[in-house]
């Protein structure tokens, strides 16, 4: 579905700007991008096989990339091999360190290895031990780089990401109501985005509920607390298709609203608005940030946004640029971020609104189809 | 609950003994065992703030650990604070190097610094700059070290997450029938433990087939296809329970089950009992697991029992030692640990038993209360 050689040979010119000979990526969005390799599902206790270390990719210009996996893995977690390049297996009672040196030394000598973002200590400790003159540096630059626009392919699954869950959310919104738990809306929405096509969830849902009759912030993103009439019950959460995420947010009020929340609602929506109007090409990632907050400033509710407006995303969920202020970022064409304002006021109102968004010459074009309209349920 | 600062003081005693001046932890099981800072629920896509890669704490002897941390992190995944010690917050705008330089530098000069088993690259690039002449290793011996023999407040945490996950399966078991999907069971189950208590699931629940009809494998963990007759649905999940883990599994047969699965039952059973007995102190984790593994090659089964016999469990799910052939350390007294052998022969048979068990004198003690009995649900 994907172009991956494609993929690594732009990368190598990067590499070569910037001097860098060498890449070990391990399973992360870097390598499912340059490779097609998948991620495992995340675990919250450290999932481990023997030599795990040593797991991931040598990549260098000219040539297929290199794998270096724990037999375990090869057997258990890819038994679909990983679409291409040679693959050296460490078995568990073989010499971990010498195979990875051996695949290590196929690359010569390099002068500067740049390492994937999240690299295990571990292995970057060995690689140092291996490569005592050479540098290492970041890779994540030099990918981020080829990652943060878009293709026609990659908008595509963007946007089947982004489909799938204005779906889930459509068909559960009338469940939104007095009685049922946050719990039993989130454990819905995850067998619901399964059932659509989802690998898993892209992050851990969150559904809470925040109002005048409740302390409640929106640093406890679910409980198994039933929804009470008088909240506004906000929803983040997101799919995985084809190896791209969505990240959606919306806030539906349970019983007539009061005139604050009608307010604040129509507030965050029109922030969300001038943030889409701002994101041109051109603009900078912060001047989004600010043209986004200034609405809610203007509203009188500036100290209640208490985060950044957004962050690209794609085969992972926060990818840089983010949509924050301290990064001035030129925005580009087929870039594609969310535009996520809130007012998060404990005891007082919650709403808020994420939608990914592609940077086009007229500025952001939502991904989302889901309605930003008022919704009261009774 | 648990003495974090004693925690710390027995950690200082490896620390000199290993020359480690001082260590750097991300969130992760060693900082949440070193410090009760709890890691944030995983991501399948990266979840990131500015300046993420700050994050962890500062460890050395003799004073209170110093955390760094970004505003965000801090704001929105920590409300409640980190449980003791200093604490640097990187604002967006701040000069993240520097603040991290500063927070470093009042530990002196270390020689030797241990960081994290899985610190970011980022990070250990970073440290790598700011301390050119110290040497930087992996700090997982020093805290695995301590972490590996449970005390009772920590068995007593794990026999919770042990017997959670036990009246979850005994609640489902009368569900598992020709007609549901794996994936609607994999949901009631996630959605049980939560409402139990545990914090989410300690890795991705998997729920699958395996039998005469099917070619399936082990190898695909979930799916959304409809149960049938004639199928053994074997079951692998676990709870987070004050920051400790379980891991359980167990196989129910839908349907009459044929001879062959009534033999290869009764055998996995057999040498799970084999490794039990075979679990005293002093004995290594490679004959744990030759003693499990040689009652399923005497079966005629050993082609299929294609994993490890288990690894150590805590809070992270997959600790060291490994119950493998590679894995020569020694039992001790206290160690919590898997025994979950499976015969997994797609197109003939799948069985899998697991449950959590603690070295004593007489052998291993299970955690898990659920019967191993064969169970057939029409």
């Amino acid at each position: 579905m994907f172009d991956h050689a494609q993929r690594r040979e732009r990368l190598w010119e990067r590499m070569a700007e910037a001097g860098v000979d060498l890449l070990f990526v391990p399973p992360s969005g870097d390598l499912e991008y340059l490779t097609g390799m998948q991620r495992r599902i995340p675990a919250f206790g450290s999932v481990e096989y023997a030599h795990h270390w040593v797991t991931g990719a040598f990549v260098a210009p000219g040539r297929e990339p290199v794998f270096v996996l724990p037999r375990m893995v090869r057997e258990f977690d890819l038994p679909e091999g990983v679409g291409g390049g040679d693959v050296v297996t460490v078995n568990e009672t073989d010499d971990a360190v010498a195979l990875f040196a051996k695949a290590l030394g196929q690359f010569g000598t390099p002068r500067r290895i740049g390492v994937g973002h999240r690299t295990w200590a571990a292995t970057t400790v060995q690689l140092g031990k291996l490569l005592p003159d050479a540098a290492i540096v970041d890779a994540n630059p030099l990918v981020n780089a080829l990652r943060r626009i878009k293709s026609p392919d990659e908008l595509a699954a963007m946007t089947r990401a982004a489909t799938l869950v204005d779906g889930v959310l459509a068909d559960l919104q009338d469940k939104v109501r007095e009685g049922v738990t946050e719990l039993e809306l989130a454990s819905e929405i995850d067998l619901q985005m399964r059932r659509r096509g989802s690998r898993t969830a892209s992050f851990d849902t969150a559904v809470w509920a925040m109002g005048p009759d409740t302390e409640r912030d929106a640093t406890v993103r679910l409980s198994d607390a039933a929804l009470r009439a008088g909240s506004g019950v906000s929803f983040d959460f997101g799919s995985v298709v084809d190896g791209y995420v969505s990240d959606f947010g919306r806030t539906i009020h349970i019983g007539a609203p009061p005139a604050e929340y009608e307010r604040v609602y129509a507030l965050v929506m029109a922030a969300q608005a001038a943030g889409m109007a701002a994101a041109k090409p051109g603009a900078t990632a912060a001047q989004v940030h600010a043209a986004t907050r200034q609405v809610i400033v203007d509203g009188g509710y500036g100290r209640w946004f208490r985060h950044r407006t957004g962050h690209c995303i794609g085969m992972d969920v926060h990818e840089l640029p983010f949509i924050s202020e301290e990064d001035d970022t030129p925005l580009e064409e087929g870039m594609t971020f969310t535009i996520e304002p809130s007012v998060f006021w404990p005891g007082r109102v919650g709403v808020r609104v994420e939608d990914v968004v592609v940077c086009e010459p007229g500025g952001g074009r939502k991904l989302n189809q889901h309605p930003v309209t008022l919704v009261a349920n009774d």
